[in-house]
């Protein structure tokens, strides 16, 4: 079996850095070509910063290419009040030693999907700007994209607003330009990443590991869940991010439906919404997957072996 | 105890039928001072004929009046689909003897509020309009209202569109006039009402019952419910509208909790949305209660009740 | 001939009260039903006080009725830097004693409108609030509407915002009714009325009257021109309301044209904007008269006579 | 004198043509680095395709790139009812030999302003896409750029729809970029473009030239005029893109004046209009300036010594 290619487009961030662990401890499974990085949860200046001294405690060497530092239209808007001023609040690593590629993460984009026999899948983590650039850049690369699977979205409540999840709130013009763009879509709603806690209970397996893979995952998950847990009631962190690349590894842990998915970009009320027609009480055709349930057990036991995994080595 | 003193509004519409069955059927206990008719699932033409002469098949002397014929800004939108040509397919009531009230609808509404030395609480069963067209003309009946309880929203899918419910996309500006009068507001959204379904269980009380008013419950029951039962794939039809008399009748059925809402009047892809900031994301202060859950078979014992009871007289 | 017969919806404001003047000069002419007011230049409690002064200082016996205090839908706006804060600074009139009708305004265009053998002409001098209330509470009023005649709307630059006039601006959603209503609509826009400018030349005629009426109209001019001659470099107030009046009594002082009109309600950029298609770039069939120019002279000289005819009774 | 650097993006399109002749008349005027196409009066195929052509009619060696074929996020519009199928309806030009740059348009904007060592000016003849999604990709070129005269909007009538010029509406999104990126900002409206009739007597100049370009230009304005005579009433073709670089050329042949600028994208009534306030009502700083008039006769003779300086070589 050949690793599926992948590039992830990122805005680390205490759950993208999870996700990054996940996606890069089972190569025979995912070959990560790049990491494209984006304004989102803290300025591009240091999602691209983290994402490189992330590749260097997992002793990876993935090429990390900055992107967009703005949202299409909106004005930036960060959230350090979830993962602290640095992005990474709750451990310390040093400045990273590899460089930014040169190459702007949108151009990676275009020229990999381009030049690329295979199909490559998008992991998304963070507002969809540079995936939108691309698109409307170079709108061919859609036929070389294997499928965008997105973390973004909220089918019932908000995060940001009562409406609106934060990736998608951030940059709506963007999600929409992805969402009409004619790719194939699975969409990680907050619906199924508010069923990924990481209670105290589903960490064990990673706490008893003592790596520093391990205490990194649990330095994020102590700085982020404490923020969560208070902001939400919620028993631990909702590991957001990390669910999409699960998906990728194992997509049995998830059920979902096709549904047809809108995004609001009219209204300052309801801007970002995901307008998903889950009872098609419209006439357009279902065109994404939506997750629904997550195997939430199975979900932890794969982060566990994740970990393990990179601190093996 | 005295009997609460309301105004219905309504649209019959089978599930206003049956609301009017069991609003009426308990004066000990609601004091029905009139019911204001406005154009929704059916034209005011009908909804107002049509309460005439429910109220006639019920025997009770409850002045009807017309209300408007017309949403405040969108062209009129009707559900003949789900109701019947007539809005009252299934059954069939004769012609009304019962006059139509001369006095327009709005204005019973404002000099019954404006006169009445005790607050008078408002049952809304339909779009809004003539309650917002009543608090524009004169905001000072703002005083005079217990509480509008209204079924309308849907807190995660619309039955019309995705977003939206039926009521609220029919006339969202008349919802935002409501929403945001700063009058005691309780919503029965699609959440709840689609818990209250009619499954054959649930009605065999009522078709032990065999009279007119059974008789009519069940053949409106059986007409509506075969439209929602494959298009939404329901066991039953749901009872929206009677979850409002319901809620009058016995407020311990529901559980519900406080939020802020806002109406979605901007965009078309979320028109009529009930935004609900039912996590607090925002800072706006909660001034809704919205109903959670329903006790569904308490709700099916005391619409037998209700049904039992008219049936007598 | 017989004099046409008008209801005057104004909210009294210094150009409604030289509209008034110019109205109630000519009763072989113009035959004023009713003056209805609403909120808009100032509140409804000083603009139906301020109508009923100024019959007074006329000696006219015209019922005045209040309507609405608030707009349909956004919160209501009012201009007292225009127009002082009793919306008539630069003059002082005792308290009226002629009561103030206890009918509605809406009630009494829509029961002076299906009473009549003939059709009405609606002068409006401010937001459309009443008349949008009545269009949407009885629909069928529109068939007793000879014509609307509306100052409001700005073909290039608005005075509240870039985009929209006052008038427009304070009640959108209401000029969107009645823009929609299918009645036969006249449109003065600032682009017709910033050419009836009140330099001292043209007021030289009404100047030389040296009556109460005269005096007022100097005082008012007085106040209200400060305003606008600071704000727009005008060498004098421009009398928006007075046209209405002028093209009633003499439409050959005006050159018209026939358009296709639409309000914005979406945005809150161009929040009020008439959106006239004077170009027939779309395929809307042309609906409005939007009235072009002025003869600015000639309208004076009406104005003059009018002053001068209410000064000697 | 050192000729100003610039790069023009354009649509090619009649008018981009005689627009295109203006700017490559005078290079000691004018430094033109390249030549950016984008979607708008016919796909991008043809726009890329047309410049390169043009190019060869002048005998120029000026880089031609292509840019982005799709709007930010509405679908493409194209008028070919103006510019007929190919664009350049009305003249026959050969398949151009001159190969199309292979850097993608956005990339040659970015790479142009950051390595130049002086500031550039950005001509811009068709929709903003372009710029736009440079200006995302890399808001840092802000800083490099003299400014931006742009061929687009309208202050008073559109002509697209009533509210919208034509280039603005392709890409309303695009135009909100520009207009919010901090840019020094020269428009060139339809208010001034409509000034620039071609009128038989304004053409006779370039009617003696009697050369491959001149015929080209007459050409051009006989298929692109009947259009516009027909449409509009105009006695002649009005010269839209020209305006732009008769203003880098002589800007004294325009009167302009300052003001704040805001672009419509929440509407699609009004979607795309350029809001301008030019009477100051907001407190947003002035940060355009706005052409007003044009000294047409002092146009046509530079047009023609344009064409005539062209013919020459």
């Amino acid at each position: 079996m050949v690793a599926k290619p992948i590039v992830i487009d990122c805005d680390p961030g205490a759950d993208d850095a999870i996700a990054l662990f996940l996606a890069l401890a089972f190569p025979e499974h995912l070959n990560v070509l790049g990491i494209t990085t984006v304004a989102g949860n803290v300025p591009l200046s240091l999602t691209q910063k983290n994402a490189r001294a992330l590749c260097e405690l997992m002793s990876v060497d993935v090429p990390v290419y900055a992107g967009c530092p703005r949202p299409l239209l909106r004005p930036l808007l960060t959230a350090e009040d979830v993962h602290g001023k640095t992005g990474l609040d709750g451990i310390h690593l040093p400045e990273p030693q590899m460089p930014l590629q040169e190459q702007h993460a949108v151009d990676f984009l275009i020229e990999t999907l381009l030049r690329s026999t295979h199909k490559i899948t998008l992991a998304t983590l963070g507002p969809l700007t540079n995936i939108a650039i691309a698109l409307i850049k170079v709108p061919a690369i859609c036929q070389h994209i294997q499928e965008i699977v997105m973390m973004g979205g909220a089918l019932t409540q908000g995060n940001i607003t009562p409406s609106a999840e934060f990736n998608l709130y951030v940059d709506p013009h963007a999600a929409h330009v992805v969402a009409t763009a004619g790719v194939p879509l699975t969409i990680m709603s907050l619906d199924v990443t508010h069923q990924a806690i990481a209670t105290p209970e589903r960490l064990h397996g990673i706490r008893a590991i003592n790596s520093p893979i391990s205490a990194a995952t649990l330095g994020l998950l102590n700085h982020y869940g404490a923020y969560e847990m208070q902001r939400h009631g919620f028993p631990g962190p909702p590991l957001h991010d990390p669910c999409v690349i699960a998906y990728l590894l194992q997509p049995a842990l998830f059920t979902t439906s096709r549904a047809y998915v809108a995004i609001e970009t009219t209204s300052e009320l309801t801007m970002g919404r995901t307008v998903v027609d889950r009872n098609h009480v419209t006439n357009a055709p279902p065109h994404a997957n939506i997750a629904e349930t997550i195997d939430v057990e199975g979900f932890y036991q794969l982060l566990t072996r994740a970990i393990a995994k990179l601190s093996e080595s």
